[in-house]
This record gives C-alpha cells, structure tokens and sequence, in this order.
C-alpha cells in the first residue's frame, strides 16, 4: 500500500430509538414492550466519492446504549486500516476483532460484545460491496468460490465443515446461478408477515390483517403464542378460519417455555395446524429443542434468531434438533459468521428462513437469503424471510415487497443506511423527536 | 415497610485495572497478555452502620469499560430498594435484573449483561450476608432448604431438576453439615495451584514453581497447554519430574483446540497422566465435549469458567460432557444461578471444582464450594478450589491458604470488598497508577 491510500478515517456510532412500545408493535409473549432501537455504526474513509460502511445491532430499548459502548471498544481495531485491504478481505477485520483475547473474555462470540463486532463487521461488507459497486447478494452470488470459503473461521466447527467442503459447496451452488438471479430479479424471494400476529393485537385487528396478508399475496403468516393458552386458541382459531386451510401459519412463542411446557402447548395448537412452532424455549438449549422436535411433529421446530453464534447452529443441526434454521443478520458476528451457518444448513439441507423485523433486519438479511438462493442453496422452496412492516420509511434503499416477495434490491451495498434525519431524529436521548417528548411530558406534569 | 425503612441509595461504578499483562502473569493460549480488571460495583445503603454490598465482574483488560455501562443500566432496578426486603430474598433481584424484557434481548443471559447482572447480585448476597454478620458460606449453609430452592430459577432446568428435587438435596445434604462446618474452620477446603504451570513462563520457573507447590501442601497443580505441541511435551515432563507421580498435574487449553485437535493433542500428552483436561474447546460446544470425553478417557474433561449460564451447564451433564464440573462465581448470574448449578452438579454425581485466578475470583468463589461441601455435596472427594496468588493484597478480607487449603472465612460478607487504596490507585485511566504510567511514556518518548 502507498501511503496515500485511502483508510478508514474515523468510527461513528449513534443510539437511535424508536418509540414503538406505544402501540404494542413488536410485542410478544417475553417482549410485552419494544421500543425497537438500533446500535449504530459508520466507518468513514477519506476515499474521493465519500464512501461509507454503515451497519447495527437490533435491540428492544433499554441498553441500547451497553452496545453503543461496545462498538466504541472496537474503534481502535478500525482506524487506519487501508480501504482496500479491507474491502479485499473482510475476514482480516472479522477475526481482528473476534480474536481480540481481552475482549474475546467478554463472550466468547456472544451477547453485547459479538453483537458489536456483527455491526462493524457488516459496516465493513456494506463498504466493501458499495466499492464493488453491487448490492450485497449479488457480490457474494458473483465472488469465487474459494475466496468465499476464506471468509469462514472453522474454529469450533471444523468437526462438521471442512474448507474444501465448504469450497465444494459453493461450487455446486453455482449451477444455474445465473438464471436463478435473472429470476430472483424478475419474481423476487418468498416472504411471510408477521405483521397480524403480535400479541397486543385484539382479535379483530389479527383477523383484519390476517386477510390482507393473503390478499397482498403472502403464503405465510406468523403469530406469537406463549402467553396465555385459552388466548393462543381463540386467536389461533381465528386465524385459521380468516386464511383458510392453504396459508400456512407459523407460531412464535419467543422463548416463553420449559420443554415439557412447550409439548403440552403445541400439542394443543396442532388442531389448527401451526407450520413450525418457532423459539419454543431457550435458544441456548440444543438438546432441549430435540426433545421437542421428537416430541412436536409433524410441527415443525424452528430457531436463531437468538442464537448466538455458529457452534450453537452447529450443534442444533448435529442434534437434529432443528427443521427451519433462523439466521438473524445483526445477532451474530456479521456476515462472515451468517455465511458459516449458511454453509452448514446446506451441509445439512436444512432450509434457512431469516428471522427479520425490528429495525432494518429485513434490509439486511434479504441480501443474505438472496446469496443463498443464487449460489448456495439454490432452492426458494420452503424458504421464506420473515417481513414485518415497521420503521422501513427511515433507509435510503428500504425494502421492497412486490406479491409476497421481496424484490431484489439493486443498489451498491448492504441496504444498512439511515436517513441523517431519522438519527437526528430519534438519537437518544438528544434527537429532537426526544426532547420534544421529554418537553411534553414535563408540560403535561 | 414504613417510609423510614433502609433502601439501596446509590450504585457506585468502577472500572478498575491491573497492570498484570507487563510480567506474564496469567498467559495462556488464547489469552497472551491480560490485564486483570474489574468492573466493580457498590450498593450503597442508608443503613445506620453504613452497610454496603459490593461485588464485581473479572475481565482481562480492554472492554471493561462495557462492563461498566452494562453496570450503570442495571441502576434503575436497585436504587430506593428496601434493604430488608432485598436481603430477604435476593432472587426478587436477580429475577427482576435477568427478566428486563429489553436488557434480556442483549443475551438472553450470556455475555456482557449477564456478567454485569452476576455482578450485581451477588453484591447483593454480600449485603445480605453482611447484614446477617456470617461469612457468605455459612449464611448459606444455615439457610432452610425451602428458602434456597426458591433462590433457584428453573426456567429453562426444569426439564432436569423441580423445585421438590431441589429441596430434597438439600435436605440431604444438611445431615451432618455441623460436624462438615466444623472440619471446615479446622482444615479448610482443598486447593489446587496454577501459579506454576502459566505459558508465559519458562521452564526453570515452572519447575521451582511447581516444586514448592508440593512444598507447601497442594496436591494437584494446573499447566496451560495448547500453544505448541511440542512446548507442552517438554513442559508436562518437566512437571512430572518434577512433582514425581502423586501429584495430580491438569492440563488446560483455553478452548485453544477444535474437537479433532483437541482429542490428537491430549492422546500425545497422556503419557505424561494429565488429571483433567480443562476447556479443551468452545465453551458453547456440548456435543464436542461429550465426544472428546469418550475419546480421551481416563483424562477427565473439566470445563465451566466461561459456561454462560444454567442451560449450558444442563446439557453437559445431560450429554454425559463433563467429568468436573467448574463453577466461576462472576460469569453466571452471581449467587443464584449459582445455585442452581451446584444443584444440577449434585443431581448428576459430578463433582466441582470452580475456576477462580484473576481479580477476587478466589475470594468470591470460596464461599460457594465451602456450602456445597457443608450443606450439599457432603464431599471435598476429589474437589479442589483453584488458586492463583495474584492480587488478593487489594482486598479487605483475601483468602488464607493454609497448607493446601483455603480457610474458611471468617468475616460477615463475600469477601468481595477492594481497599478504597486499591481502587483509587487501579481506576482507569484517572487512578494514580495510570496517571503516573501515562506520564512516564510521555517522558520516555
């Protein structure tokens, strides 16, 4: 490198919350109250045209500003490094960052501290697409299929994916590749809503939204159980009864449950013929979920979305613990981690359907379905990215949803970007939508 | 309560940090140069005698900082507390601090917040053991079955272990506790020492280090492994010449390995009758840890200093993963998960023998095998706290040991409480330590 090329030149980050918990949106049976927020990050760099990486974590509100913090631990891993290294090899940041051994004791590779570097490490991918000049699934549908299998740390999961495997499946996730993009482009990716089912809903709301869902062509729809079981009946019966026997519809109880809790309670709800019965307990429990699993089909199991890292997913799959695999874009250590757990669900063919919603998560993870599609997996059936209608209005390139489908997005990068008036809006606690809430309250006092 | 009765005040913060890196104290595999920290925490009351509850985490360095905003969010739920009605039941803490719908999404109960939380809570069982003027150990061990077994959440455990089970094994292991307490103040509880064996070292000082452990009474001692091969060849002879074949000599690797790795490197070294093989990869990894187990037999598999929390530590015993199980009193969510996991360990046969080293870790964790062995195990069979001789100068109530064994405690609390000297030397950056170390590389460069 000379010494005049470009570099990441400084690392922002920003606290923005949305003031959701006011209309119960997002509210489920462990999360009666989000006010869904975003860590965010933008690395600058001093090339020419401005290019920025931007990327976040999802949160629900209150420590919002812990993951603030750890983004700021990592600022000094950043700064300096050349634009084009970076862009060349996203790894080289990834493992920097997992790898720091003082921080790596805050985890290793889970909760606030992965979180953090998921962000940045995303930031960086956003960077690096946005300087090939292609949206994020395309420049990894279209990247080489070693270099691919480079981005992957096997630490953990060397047991189960070898590098030359995972080579050999990205090789064969190549054919066709291009007629499935030209038809990712024309038809878009499956996606189901989630949109009707929270739990704050009244009844009339579910089933009013439920029958728009079909009508605006999704195939799916979700609701969020665990609370209450003589609820879960009246409002999974209703729902049924507004879609019909042919949409399938999949129950989220988010955690809620023991195991032996979570067998009772499906087994009640099979009548209405839940799809999958989605974070039945705790997501740290592999061999709890096989249990259920066992227990439960023909419900299907399914989780991720909490899940920490790529050694869980690992032993989730060697368990046979899981029939739907739930990446979550901004939970684990960014996309280098998303494609070792893309590659393992291949390994294993087990279909990958992201968890998304909260702040941005559709935006991010369409791209990560998307790659899947076109050189991985190769297969949209039974695969469908969770979409919730929430907060799209504050990204420069929000999603797109055409029929049920999310449209290819085709602008360069990662589709990570806020407006500058939505941070300055809703930073925390010092964006204006804030003081003026805190000026209201004070008058109303 | 009536309005005059004692709250929690104020929640001091502090991030404080050792210089531990400069000498090599601590090196291992994944951990070459550590600074020992604490992000620290004091429960200030407004009772009369000044009562304070302190407690801490244990971080190596760089991101202690996170820790302590991951601190500063749990205020709101501890300030204007009654002390008595905390001290009466701190689960109504724990559950309220590890049951913040929105703080849980950072983990749930793993990493940063979950660590901050263990913090909290059991600076919260120093207040109450304070309050009751016994060392932390015996206000346990004195408590009613019942009482302990609603300390314990079994969200997640109750597949294993009920509420009933639990008091039972409690009520078993109160038969003969006053004669256990009273061998306990006698003899204390049986050390191990990995002063000697850190990687950082060299050999000559391993070999002086590791015969005046068996010098001054330890029976086991602990070398890091996993950096080299053939280093850890030469060192595991050197050690075995050294303490001759009596002394039990574990081995760790830090999660140094993968599963395949890690069963090759520990076959080489069996010649050298290695008692356990601890962390011998991902913390995460159950299946990995059950497979390494049956292949690497009669080596014992120890792991538990970086098991996040209750669930992890279930499907190890479940998987038939662990044949010593290690407690760390500052990653879980302090005392009460704590609890439950000496509960899961009795269930299960297995015995335990915690992590303790860095920064307090033997001061805290003291306390919880003291009242596994007075009131629940019954055994110090093949039990051994760790001990490392680093840093107990900084706290107001350090471990005695004994010709091999910890003494017990005598002294009302957890032993958890720094000099105020301590701190306002080691705070960083302000403390007087990292001003005067600022200004000397200043003056240097």
């Amino acid at each position: 490198m000379t010494a005049s090329s470009p570099r990441i030149v400084a690392v922002d980050t920003y606290d923005i919350r949305f003031p959701t918990s006011r209309e119960l949106d997002g509210s489920d049976a462990m999360n009666p109250d989000p006010d869904y927020s975003a860590a965010y990050v933008v690395l600058r760099t001093d090339v020419e045209d401005g290019l920025e990486g931007h990327g976040f974590t999802f949160t629900i509100g209150r420590g919002n500003e812990v993951q603030v913090a750890a983004l700021d631990a990592l600022r000094p891993h950043l700064v300096g490094r050349p634009v084009d290294d970076v862009c060349a090899d996203p790894s080289s940041v990834s493992n920097d960052l997992t790898g720091d051994s003082q921080l790596r004791w805050l985890g290793p590779e889970k909760g606030v501290m992965h979180m953090a570097i998921g962000a940045v490490v995303n930031a960086v991918w956003d960077l690096a697409a946005k300087r090939a000049h292609k949206p994020l699934w395309q420049f990894l549908a279209e990247a080489e299929p070693e270099w691919l299998a480079e981005q992957v740390d096997y630490r953990y999961i060397a047991d189960v994916l070898s590098p030359a495997e995972a080579i050999g499946l990205l090789e064969r996730g190549r054919e066709g590749a291009a007629q499935r993009a030209a038809d990712l482009r024309a038809i878009g990716y499956p996606g189901y809503t989630t949109s009707a089912g929270w739990l704050g809903y009244p009844d009339d709301k579910l089933i009013r939204l439920a029958k728009q869902a079909v009508a605006d062509g999704f195939t799916q729809i979700k609701l969020k159980v665990g609370a209450d079981l003589s609820d879960d009946i009246r409002r999974c019966g209703a729902a049924r009864a507004a879609v019909g026997p042919d949409i399938r519809i999949a129950i989220d109880a988010n955690q809620r449950w023991n195991v032996d809790e979570a067998v009772a309670w499906v087994q009640v709800l099979a009548e209405f013929e839940p799809y999958w019965i989605e974070e039945p307990t705790s997501p740290d429990d592999v061999l709890g979920h096989a249990a259920i699993r066992r227990a439960v089909a023909p419900v299907k199991v399914a989780t991720g979305e909490h899940v920490q890292n790529r050694v869980i997913f690992k032993q989730l799959l060697q368990a046979g613990a899981l029939d739907v695999l739930q990446i979550d874009a901004a939970r684990v250590g960014g996309v280098n981690e998303n494609l070792a757990i893309l590659l393992l669900a291949a390994k294993y063919g087990v279909p990958v359907c992201p968890h998304a919603g909260g702040v941005g998560l559709c935006e991010l993870v369409q791209h990560l379905s998307m790659f899947d599609y076109v050189a991985l997996s190769g297969s949209t059936e039974d695969r469908v990215i969770e979409y919730v209608d929430h907060l799209h209005e504050h990204f420069t390139d929000p999603v797109r949803i055409v029929r049920g489908h999310y449209a290819a997005p085709s602008a360069p990068g990662f589709s990570a970007q806020m407006h500058q008036q939505s941070i300055d809006t809703y930073r925390y606690p010092d964006g204006t939508f804030w003081r003026a809430d805190r000026a209201g309250r004070k008058g109303a006092a």
